[in-house]
């Protein structure tokens, strides 16, 4: 079992992806079903009837309940079972887990956690997705490697330069600065009086015009990272160009197996289409990321990434401080619940 | 390794399937061989040769023997090696395991045990699979779970209600009772003065009448059961309607696979075609119990079913009892051979 | 781990494999990127990046280096970063290892033990591969094997009678004998006086009259097979008849899978095209012996050979002979591996 931020909120899906009624993930190893009750709201239990441990994803709604689809037995989203269709009793342990659910900026996060630290005011907003002056797309990625080569990804966009023709290419060489805080890690990136790359001329032209570009990408903890990113007429301030703001949020499924959501969004009148848009973005993320992260998840194996002895360059130290972040938000967590135990058998 | 009940006979398939010459199948983890020689006796032998390990089944009926298709050593069906086409001595240990193997009904068993235990007459019967007055078909499913998962699949009949909705959906909500012998257990199942569902509507019409409903399914250790199901005019007796009996006959390939042979029978006159009739099992077998199945074998990982602590309901009794027995049958197998080992180490 | 032979040559593969400009294989679980440089130079490193462990195999040749396609960093033959161009210092850590390599008779082979023992003088000969006098033909398979597997299966030509009818069937029943030297096993085969068959009846017609064929395999540590197979009409001097050289070479990817090399060539004037003999082979290699010895393999799972206890024939005894020589061999390197630890450790 790997180590994972367990006091903290994750990502099961965007809410569209709740339309057919039920959407099953499963969430640093544990297995959860979302669903939407009769008023709308979004509730998370276990993924597992606790009877003959079918999935619930399997079965079907039923007014503010999911009905296993095996025998019958129904739950409601306090994990509650509320009807045995066959009749006779049911015992009180016939219940599963409930996780506190939230649905915000279109995005459904769960709290497998201690259910009274789960403040949703800790969620990361991410409201321009739902802006009306916009166009936003969302992606699904699932990646076969461990969360935290994502967020190494994510953290190092000079990988652009190599990975991503259609952003930069050889013309990206951004200049990077970052700024930390407890849990968050900002990195900027900027590439000064350079021909427009294939994206973003494609969505806001710049008429053969040189630009500047820029990336501001912050990571929240465990895999929260919210990116502007831009185009400009070079020397221009940025209010003139472009914004184009993107969401990527990664949720562990287990150690080597991740859920990656990716979100962005193109002014109303961009000339992109949003079909166009889910296609570059796709062909980023899908066809490039995540091949070459899964490789490289691959020759790792089942090691560690630092008893591996990675070569640190000056571009890693986004990516870097973010790991040295996380591992320490996770030691405090795991002395702390030592802390209690000890406390409990006093 | 798993814990099989050892001394028992156990179904490796159809007896039609020995058509092509040769039938591999493994069994509680033993790769088997049955062919049948030229007298058309059925043997079983060990599916490994001595020599360099292929598998027998891959090689060639010649006569009463199989030869290995990699370097023509030739078994016989007591296991020995009959021919060394090279010329050349062969040596004593050049021989494979040979285990007692049964065709009756139809059916071909095999008994991985101690041979001197083996008594045919153990094998449950299914006279009716040959029975001139009616239609019988066969049917084999592979499943990716542990054989008593199956078991507890056919033990608790009220499953159809959600699972099976050509068998009675909604209102098939039926009353059970059970008798319970040393290492048998037999579940009945009566719904009365519903609607005939689809199955067996299109097997037995009741011409828009209202219908009783009978399920009486007996388990047999480890896990053959025998389920005679029928259909009669409301308040009539079960003489005036249609039975139609069915063998579920499981074995265990491994402690997560099993091998599922289902055969049943309709009344010659029956309406409903052979191939009809299978594909209306097989919709049921292969397309809604199989994918369940599996589903709760994957939520449930490696783990006990025991230790997960599954809810127990009254529909469980029958299912439930089967369990108890059978761990009792290999507990007491196990003291027993631990007792023989004491006996010859004194 | 399995145990492999450390000090030694293992072929990668054919040097036409090499046009694209790189090529990665794992040899004995380590992977490995060959590359040719701008003066035709094959080198050979570790395939994986030491910044972010992306395998460099996935990268683009450039000048005499290897860039890493996901953060840019470039590596030459001798595992040397050459460029960030990304700019910023490249930590001295930044490295891989680079492996000997040598091209040879259109093969490429590398050394992955000590360097300073990596003699090219004693990788095997194949120049008939290049004579000008025949045309060869090369292949490649990959099994889901260990390799000693395969080296059984050459080593015991015998095989050909069942596998491969058509190399002889029935009627091939060859006379072996054997030399054994120190570190290769010369296994010799004749068969007299029999109908030519099917090949090399199609590379070298008999006209209807008898033959004789031979077969000369000589192995060489670890697993590279010379194979001198002819024809040649009954009771004359094999001088008039047709030889057909052959290489086997094989390379333990892992415990379990290995690379299977093979070569052979016919004389000019053959009847028989290049593209017809490369289909006579593959169905001999990929159709016929792949499938049998994967399904041995399957049966004997992770068990160790000799645990396993073969039966032992006579014509066993050459590819026994070479399992203990390599044994042996092994195992010495291992002792000596302890000698030099103990000499640093005093």
């Amino acid at each position: 079992m790997a180590d994972f931020l367990k006091q903290t909120w994750y990502m099961i899906g965007w809410a569209g992806e709740l339309d057919d009624g039920v959407l099953a993930r499963t969430i640093t190893d544990t297995p959860v079903v979302a669903f939407r009750d009769t008023a709308g709201i979004v509730h998370a239990i276990h993924d597992r009837c606790p009877h003959r441990f079918a999935p619930l994803s399997k079965g079907i709604r039923k007014g503010d309940a999911i009905m296993c689809h095996y025998h019958g037995l129904t739950f409601d989203g306090a994990g509650t079972c509320v009807d045995n269709p066959l009749g006779g009793p049911v015992p009180a342990a016939c219940r599963v887990a409930s996780y506190p659910a939230v649905e915000q900026d279109g995005m459904l996060w769960v709290w497998l956690g201690d259910p009274a630290l789960a403040d949703p005011a800790l969620i990361v907003r991410f409201p321009w997705l739902n802006d009306e002056g916009l166009r936003s797309i969302q992606g699904y990625t699932r990646v076969d490697a461990n969360y935290e080569l994502l967020t190494d990804n994510l953290m190092d966009l000079t990988h652009a330069k190599f990975l991503h023709p259609g952003f930069g290419g050889d013309a990206y060489s951004p200049h990077n600065t970052m700024e930390a805080g407890r849990d968050t890690v900002l990195s900027k990136y900027v590439v000064i009086d350079i021909d427009n790359p294939e994206f973003p001329e494609n969505a806001w032209s710049s008429h053969g015009n040189k630009v500047d570009l820029w990336d501001d990408i912050q990571w929240y903890a465990p895999a929260t990272l919210s990116l502007s990113s831009g185009v400009v007429l070079t020397g221009r301030p940025r209010e003139e160009g472009c914004e184009i703001p993107a969401a990527h949020v990664i949720t562990p499924e287990s150690a080597g197996r991740s859920h990656y959501f990716w979100g962005s969004a193109l002014p109303k009148d961009s000339p992109l289409s949003n079909d166009g848009f889910r296609e570059v973005l796709s062909q980023a993320f899908d066809a490039e990321d995540k091949p070459m992260i899964e490789a490289a998840q691959q020759r790792m194996g089942e090691a560690d990434f630092w008893e591996l002895g990675p070569v640190l360059l000056g571009t890693d130290a986004p990516a870097v401080r973010v790991r040295r972040i996380l591992r320490e938000m996770i030691g405090n967590e795991k002395k702390s619940q030592a802390a209690s135990a000890e406390m409990s058998a006093a």
